[in-house]
């Protein structure tokens, strides 16, 4: 009696080439970039493929040049501040950004402390320890809506602006308010509008804008 | 003259427990959960919670008894593997996992290699670095198709079975069929059928398993 294999030994694509070629005509075929500006749509298709969901681009939004102010941040060694630690793990660093520093302070005890004494959240404490330096910076929320709510108070209260502020806060409080904020700031910024974000998508904005522009 | 602010004080919800409150009731009351099962519940709301999709519960599916099994198997301080560093990054180790080791064999250098002299994927090459120590262990693929599928063959010719696979590979090529054989593979699982998952979906559902069901 032969048991018939579980998995098919033609069950699935396995060469490396071949899976990035496929994956990039699917996408390419499946999502509509009509209405994203030229510079944005390398961007967009990137962020599909990262979450298998070409209905994102809907909701995708930028203002004038966001794109080019970023890749020019990234090329001059800007830092990247992420409100997450699985924003910063998922930013290929090594390859791409060698001159960035990309800067985590949500662990810092000092945003502990000062989320607790002023009950605000951790995200939103570590936040303000970027102020110095956030001039031409590079600002990848893909999680809290009060990390991205603060920032926009402090460039409001006068610290320095920065390069680009990628908007990907997700959840049901808040993100879309928030990311809507941005949007209406005069921050350059990319921003996934609604509910929907996360740090892959933070993470992915990053290295698309530090990837060559295919 | 004054200056209208951008931000209201009032525009968001700053104190830390009231988002949380906020943030479950709306999940509660807008995720429907009809057809799945009691200890699946809890874990499906953290999944929402994470990517404000109340939707995806739609397409979760589980064996019965995984939520219990990937419980146990983390009290016991079983190893949970994971396909990337993402993945790692998003497990909130410190509180809820001491005893468990978190493991990620993307990067060693073996991977790499073998990935390269076979033609297949780095994130498959490094699926076979685990094969040794995946009994009772927990998996959680939140990225490669490649990988997930690896492990079912690795499990098919013989390797030790893991107590719980994770499964949330994501895009568009073979990530539903990964996780569709998973489906059949008669391996202890919960998955998100579909295109859709990610590295915060498998980080999540560890999270879910490893904190006291609520």
């Amino acid at each position: 009696m032969t048991r018939t294999a579980l998995i098919a030994t033609d069950a699935y694509l396995k060469d490396p080439q071949a899976i990035v070629a496929r994956s990039w005509e699917l996408i390419r075929t499946e999502t509509d970039v009509t209405g994203l500006s030229a510079e944005l749509v390398p961007v967009a298709l990137r962020l599909v493929q990262a979450t298998g969901m070409p209905e994102i681009v809907g909701d995708l939004r930028a203002s004038t040049g966001a794109v080019a102010a970023g890749r020019a941040a990234l090329r001059a060694g800007a830092p990247v501040f992420c409100d997450s630690e699985m924003t910063a793990a998922g930013i290929l660093g090594k390859r791409l950004l060698a001159d960035s520093e990309i800067i985590v302070t949500l662990n810092d005890p000092r945003a502990a402390e000062r989320g607790k004494s002023e009950r605000i959240t951790r995200p939103s404490a570590a936040v303000e320890l970027w102020a110095a330096r956030l001039a031409g910076a590079v600002v990848a929320i893909g999680d809290a809506p009060t990390a991205l709510f603060r920032l926009l108070e402090l460039v409001e209260a006068g610290s320095p602006r920065p390069a680009l502020v990628l908007g990907f806060a997700v959840g049901f409080v808040d993100a879309a308010e928030s990311k809507a904020a941005l949007a209406k700031s005069g921050l350059p910024f990319i921003a996934l509008l609604g509910r929907r974000g996360g740090s892959v998508l933070a993470a992915e904005a990053v290295n698309a804008l530090a990837s060559e522009a295919p």
